[in-house]
């Protein structure tokens, strides 16, 4: 997986002039996939790749039947309303396809003219996830977001003994996720005003998000055979942005014993776009922890995996509110992190997930955890940067909070840049908060 | 849902002979729902519905279309692989289809020789879960359950303070829930032996078994709108029955502060039937607490659901093991348990579940959580029987388990029984250890 290709070549252009932009998201050499149709249409939706400002319908593509071998067998694997078909095939196919969609939309590509008519304008698509999620499931590997979130729900024992060991994780809610939502404030149990007294009801007054990245499942593994650590990226399709909301007070009251529940099932937002292991090649990074930290256990441990199991991801979490977009103010930063910086890796979530013989499933999706960096402003969540409601977050346009209010809109972006190669973005993932019903 | 209707008339006999047995399962009065196909064929699996020792088949008995209004709807939405087209509907048309099966497999009915060719024997049949399940969620409902096992995962504080108000839940894993699963014993990270040391790694030596129901979710709500109380049984298509196989030493290691995650998803084995909630309406009982128990806040709380809320389900667990079946020994009872001692109902886990704007979906599955008893001997699991594995049961052909052995088989069988009306029953939930891998 870690090997450079052709596809990988810095210098190459493409015939979609706008993915030859040095702000482009998708040049040729990103190449993310999606589930769309047209916007305001009533189409089945089908999967698309993004160029520049452009997406090509793979499964009108998939009808011209312009590529031959595995390259022909995966786009014939687009025909669906979603990627799951893509996703279930192996790294070896996925691979065919993009090499095949690299050649297609480069310059001077012959097959420009054929595949020119099947482009659909991004500003003219809407999105569905790009899979048929059947699990969900939320890890919790960054070792910063665990121990400062640690402190406020147990100030004398933040980070609990298992979690240098354990890739700490658990089952989350498939069925609530979506793109660019726009979802009611939960209304649940929070804790008594008193202890004895009866629980306080009502709408949620500590609504959060968090900072995450999605890891969508390709080829699944056969249910009681595990995923060796060599193997587990060859069942990663690939990652997008993932906003897990949370309602803090809810999730106070309601987690222990067995985890949050109602604080987290309400609405999780993706990205539109899946960009794959492959086009994140070039942005591998070693991954390392501390000296004092333990060694992983045999079965999360390689020297490939410490070499480059870790992706270098710059992510960015802006704010915009219903006074800020009155005003016609930018959205505002809140915060910045790097998925570098994780205390587990991919496939480490991926081999753990399986090592007690757990089947995952094609289009099956991880979550990785608020992605908070070392730096309080890193924190991947508004808990974290207000340090539990405490020290409200100044916004630009004079405002401020602790938590969400009713209108705010959350943007978190990612991308993956260096000097001397094309940007290889993510796109945005876009959740807006409505009041309570 | 709660009215009697012709199809509970206790006298009705059916032209299938073997279920007018005393000690059938499947009378004329409950017709379950399973997804099935002839044993040792590449069939289609197909929905069919019980009547004594036999499975009406539902795609074919749609394709010779003998109902009309909104029996023959509902019965058109029985030609797919499983039953989640028909759970999609509502209860009209789900009792409109009992109703029409009632009176089509009732002794003297006309439709007896067009049906007759369509039925496929029991013994012949074998069967994938009901549903394609979407999201899988487990309660902790049973407050006996909830006492016991804190007391050993948490000898101070067994019940904490939470428990009383909120029906606690958490979501499980859908990929790997099954009917008569053969699974091998998972392997995982166990506690170090001494503080600071490593994880142990290996087999689970502390593998046990969870006597529960689950709860299929029929007609699924938009997300952002809750499902009111007295509306919520309406949304449940029927019961069945779990066993939530636990790895005992994986869930103590991994379990905090998320919940339970690998000690739960390897495998999860249900029972194929699917007995309606119409078909237990003879055996609703009114649902109660202690008087020192708080009262439910509103949303769980009305006149309707205390009167009638629970269900009068016995149920009973039982083990064979390598030596018992080589010494052709019967199974041998672990405990017995009803469902009527739980401390949260099936309409209160719809409402609770979607009281912050969470959607359920057609097929869903709602576990129980351990349903064990009142009495020590009521006890749902072999970690509660064997207290904590200090005290090992003894099987009456001389062995001895405190936790499960390799090869052993748990056996759960449930039934509604009283004076005058035929035997309610959900067959049989069978799940075999292998060794590990």
């Amino acid at each position: 997986m870690s090997q450079l290709n052709e596809t990988h070549d810095p210098a190459l252009k493409s015939w979609v002039a706008s993915a030859n932009q040095a702000d482009s998201a998708f040049p040729v050499q990103n190449l993310p996939y999606a589930a769309f149709r047209r916007r305001g249409t009533q189409e089945a939706t089908r999967p698309g790749v993004a160029i520049g400002d452009q997406i090509v319908d793979l499964a009108a593509l998939a009808a011209i039947a312009p590529f031959e071998g595995a390259a022909a067998t995966a786009l014939q694997a687009c025909t669906g309303e979603r990627l799951n078909e893509l996703m279930a095939l192996d790294s070896a196919h996925w691979s065919a396809l993009r090499l095949a969609l690299s050649r297609a939309l480069r310059e001077g590509a012959a097959l420009r003219g054929r595949i020119e008519p099947l482009l659909v304008p991004q500003a003219q698509a809407e999105y569905v996830t790009p899979a048929r999620i059947g699990d969900y499931t939320d890890f919790y590997i960054s070792v910063h977001h665990a121990t400062a979130i640690g402190k406020q729900f147990r100030p004398d024992n933040p980070l609990l003994p298992n979690y240098k060991w354990v890739p700490i994780g658990y089952h989350g809610r498939a069925s609530s996720i979506g793109v660019d939502q726009r979802f009611a404030r939960p209304v649940g149990q929070q804790r008594p005003a008193a202890e004895g007294e009866a629980p306080q009801f009502g709408p949620c007054k500590r609504l959060d998000y968090e900072l995450e990245l999605g890891v969508f499942v390709g080829k699944g593994n056969v249910q009681g055979e595990r995923i060796a650590l060599a193997d587990a990226e060859a069942h990663v399709f690939g990652l997008c942005i993932l906003n897990d909301w949370s309602a803090r007070d809810i999730q106070a009251w309601e987690y222990q014993p067995l985890g949050p529940f109602l604080s987290k099932n309400f609405a999780s937002t993706i990205s539109p776009w899946v960009v794959t292991l492959e086009a994140l090649a070039p942005f591998r990074a070693a991954w390392s922890r501390d000296a004092a930290d333990p060694q992983p256990l045999p079965y999360l441990d390689s020297p490939q995996n410490r070499a480059e199991g870790a992706f270098d991801v710059q992510m960015q979490v802006l704010i915009s509110t219903e006074q800020s977009r009155a005003q016609g103010k930018p959205a505002a930063q809140l915060s910045r992190s790097n998925f570098r910086d994780a205390y587990w890796n991919v496939a480490q979530l991926i081999t753990h997930h399986t090592v007690n013989g757990c089947n995952l499933v094609p289009g099956d999706m991880l979550g990785t955890g608020t992605l908070s960096g070392p730096r309080p402003e890193e924190a991947g969540s508004l808990v974290e940067l207000s340090q539990g409601g405490k020290t409200p977050v100044s916004l630009p346009w004079g405002e401020q909070r602790t938590f969400l209010q009713d209108g705010d809109q959350i943007i978190i972006r990612a991308e993956c840049t260096k000097p001397g190669y094309p940007r290889i973005g993510f796109g945005e993932c876009v959740g807006t908060v409505l009041p309570a019903r």
